[in-house]
């Protein structure tokens, strides 16, 4: 991207959140209002979802500005040409003012459970959607496939290569960190490194063999150049003879990554090739295509494989690769009074009201989930919400990645043992309060006893 | 992202990059090489990709520089600290400056078919291979799948509403860009329409009937604000009811949309009301996770929708989320003479040698492709590879993008028709040239003969 464009994220957003909040400003509708973004339904792959995004959503609150060149873009749209100046003065001097809960970041987290809850001015609310949406979705897909991935590989380690499959390659930074945050290792993304600490790793193309007259030389040439960590790849030609010939060297060989043909077969007789000539201490990097069932039935058969490389199914969620993240209003605060919010076009009615989602547990594992009124308090329980950014500020510091990776990892692991399954896990348990569904049938009989009072209810 | 690290996307990079790189520059290694990006395979629900993320690749290999910070972020990693300073000194004055050829952005191309072939001195030609794979892998992805849409839409309108399930706002730029290339004909995303020029187009969301106290004052406070553009979204509570009201409002009312429920059968009920109370000018959008099949079907049911929104399906290409795009080197020089290469690990191996695509025509048809080496000649075809970077510098001018556009919909256009089917479409016809195979025989050959001068073939 270019320079220019990328240093003002505020046109990252589809038009009608812009014209939207063009009508309530010119309609003078400035109402504070709660907006909760969540997953409607998890898709069938997965048992659970870990919520990711939300430090990228943070980052983008706390800096939100339009430029001065984003406002004349925007004045000279004809879909905005009905605007008064007003609106683009406004646009000048934004700033996002609003409250923000969410879950910690790495959370699982379940359908229909709030992962962020927006309270700002409304057009604030509904600018932010586009790029909420879309962080929280990519991140959160990411962090959910990696942590399928990471289960499967049983303590093996697993490094994450899928820029180069990624949906561009600002998608792959966001990648590597939602894998890394799941359990990945390290990644090779190298601005990943630079902005978020995260460990990089890397080990060669089938171009380095080939750009050397022949392949000794270029096992040769690369353990010159790296000789505590260089990983040879031994698969150019035939990935045995390429083994032998390592072996052969007289050198430290750190590492071997086998890239093509069966992967299971080939590790063992690399490993034995390995073992006999004396290179027990170097590793095998598998990588091709790899996902959570290869990698499983890798693990099952006792593969000797120290290292996977994972890259498109991850960096993609390749059978998942995008989830139902909705942004919905659920509260509007006016003179006084807060009407609570829903639709009912739907076959499913997402609950209106502000909420809070309660996490019981059973010694040292969750046992279920309870979505209720954020005025509830269940002290026997885990509050998942809580208070991130207050006026538009942070108002908790950022958590070194390494810290909010080992909590995620804790979270993962209190999971019912079940939910771990990588097909046909049992469905973890999420209730609603009474109070909650009591508020949903109030909406509802509104709803039908008048369509010009149509979803507004009172909560007081 | 952070101002920072958008602004230097040389850190946008597998490390293993830097590392063969580095490699290469310690040993001297500076050849000239030619390496080609092309899609091992079509995926079984494409019948044809469009090329695309070229132009991001040119201005990417035209703006690459590592900045001091990125130099020293790298410097510091255990990676490279057996790396010679003088490999750092070369990253600081690193240019791209090598030679590129491409296929037209916008290109109907098929497996094996080089979409850039770039040729530059090793290392150089090694840095960019990650960004260029993300690039082209994820645009061509797109414009592919939204090739399909419009297709299935028989000349209706496609507005591309993704970037909130594209797999990050960024992301959601570039889906923009190659949705458009490929014949949609606007978009939600604001930063794309700035960048780019693509039309901009919206509706309104839910979340705006809600925000008043009734749909009525909604739908008017839309039309007061936007009296020619406005959509009105009229299923937040029930569609038929929704669309009853806005006919009763006594206003001119550009369109509506529907976003839930079964959208044929309420199109028609919708296209009624409107028709009988007179509003037969009145456009009806439709939404809500649409595809090709879905789009088709409505087509194929005469259903009274005049404009498609479509999001997540072509935004992440949910079908295919990931091409199996490569960057191979086929070729070196050393030594005066031009080594060809390919690998032989794989099941399918990669012809070696530089390539031109040549593509014969039947009438107004395409016929057939012949990929050939580089030096070979078929007057009676078209080829498809061009210079577009010489030196590093571009030697086409950028194509404004409804020019781009306007080619790439008669480049469809002459696909033999049953390319066109959604699915079981024929496979198009792609040969080799004999002087290709011949090639590919004598790399063999060479191989198996030698292990020691593996891969290496001498072409003059």
């Amino acid at each position: 991207m270019k320079k220019k464009t990328v240093s003002s994220p505020a046109l990252l957003v589809d038009l009608y959140e812009l014209t939207m909040a063009a009508g309530y400003f010119e309609r003078g509708l400035n109402s504070r209002s709660t907006f909760e973004l969540f997953v409607r339904h998890l898709p069938s792959e997965r048992a659970y979802l870990i919520a990711a995004g939300i430090e990228s959503a943070l980052d983008y609150l706390e800096n939100l500005r339009f430029e001065d060149s984003d406002v004349q873009f925007l004045r000279a749209q004809p879909a905005l040409k009905t605007v008064s100046d007003d609106f683009f003065d406004y646009l000048r001097k934004f700033r996002f003012t609003g409250d923000v809960q969410a879950v910690p970041e790495g959370s699982p987290i379940f359908a229909e459970e709030p992962i962020l809850q927006v309270t700002a001015p409304i057009p604030e609310a509904q600018i932010i959607e586009t790029y909420l949406l879309s962080v929280v979705n990519f991140e959160t897909l990411v962090a959910s496939k990696a942590s399928r991935v990471v289960r499967a590989a049983e303590g093996r380690s697993i490094l994450e290569f899928g820029t180069r499959r990624a949906h561009g390659p600002e998608a792959g930074v966001r990648a590597a960190r939602a894998a890394y945050l799941a359990g990945c290792d390290a990644t090779s993304n190298v601005l990943a490194g630079e902005r978020f600490g995260i460990p990089l790793a890397g080990t060669a193309a089938h171009s380095w063999t080939q750009a050397f007259p022949t392949e000794a030389e270029a096992f040769e040439a690369l353990l010159d150049t790296f000789p505590e960590t260089a990983v040879l790849l031994i698969d150019t030609y035939d990935a045995i003879e390429g083994a032998k010939l390592a072996t052969r060297l007289g050198r430290k060989i750190p590492g071997v990554r086998l890239d093509s043909g069966d992967l299971l077969e080939k590790s063992f007789e690399v490993r034995e090739i390995l073992d006999v000539a004396g290179f027990s201490d170097t590793k095998i990097v598998a990588s091709g295509d790899l996902n959570e069932f290869k990698i499983a039935r890798f693990v099952a058969a006792g593969a000797p494989i120290d290292v996977f490389g994972v890259g498109t199914e991850v960096a993609t969620s390749r059978d998942v690769p995008a989830l139902s993240v909705v942004y919905k209003l659920v509260e509007i605060q006016r003179g006084g009074l807060r009407e609570v919010k829903t639709k009912f076009s739907d076959q499913k009615v997402y609950s209106p009201g502000r909420k809070q989602v309660w996490r019981f547990s059973e010694g040292e594992r969750f046992h279920h989930d309870l979505i209720a009124c954020a005025d509830e308090n269940y002290p026997e329980a885990q509050p998942l919400l809580a208070p991130v950014l207050r006026d538009g500020r942070r108002v908790i510091p950022r958590e070194p990645i390494a810290r909010a990776r080992a909590a995620t990892l804790a979270r993962i692991a209190r999971l019912p043992e079940g939910l771990h399954a990588l097909r046909n896990a049992p469905t973890y348990p999420v209730l609603k309060s009474a109070a909650l569904e009591r508020l949903l049938d109030e909406v509802r009989e509104l709803y039908s006893a008048s369509r010009e009072t149509t979803g507004v209810g009172s909560a007081q």
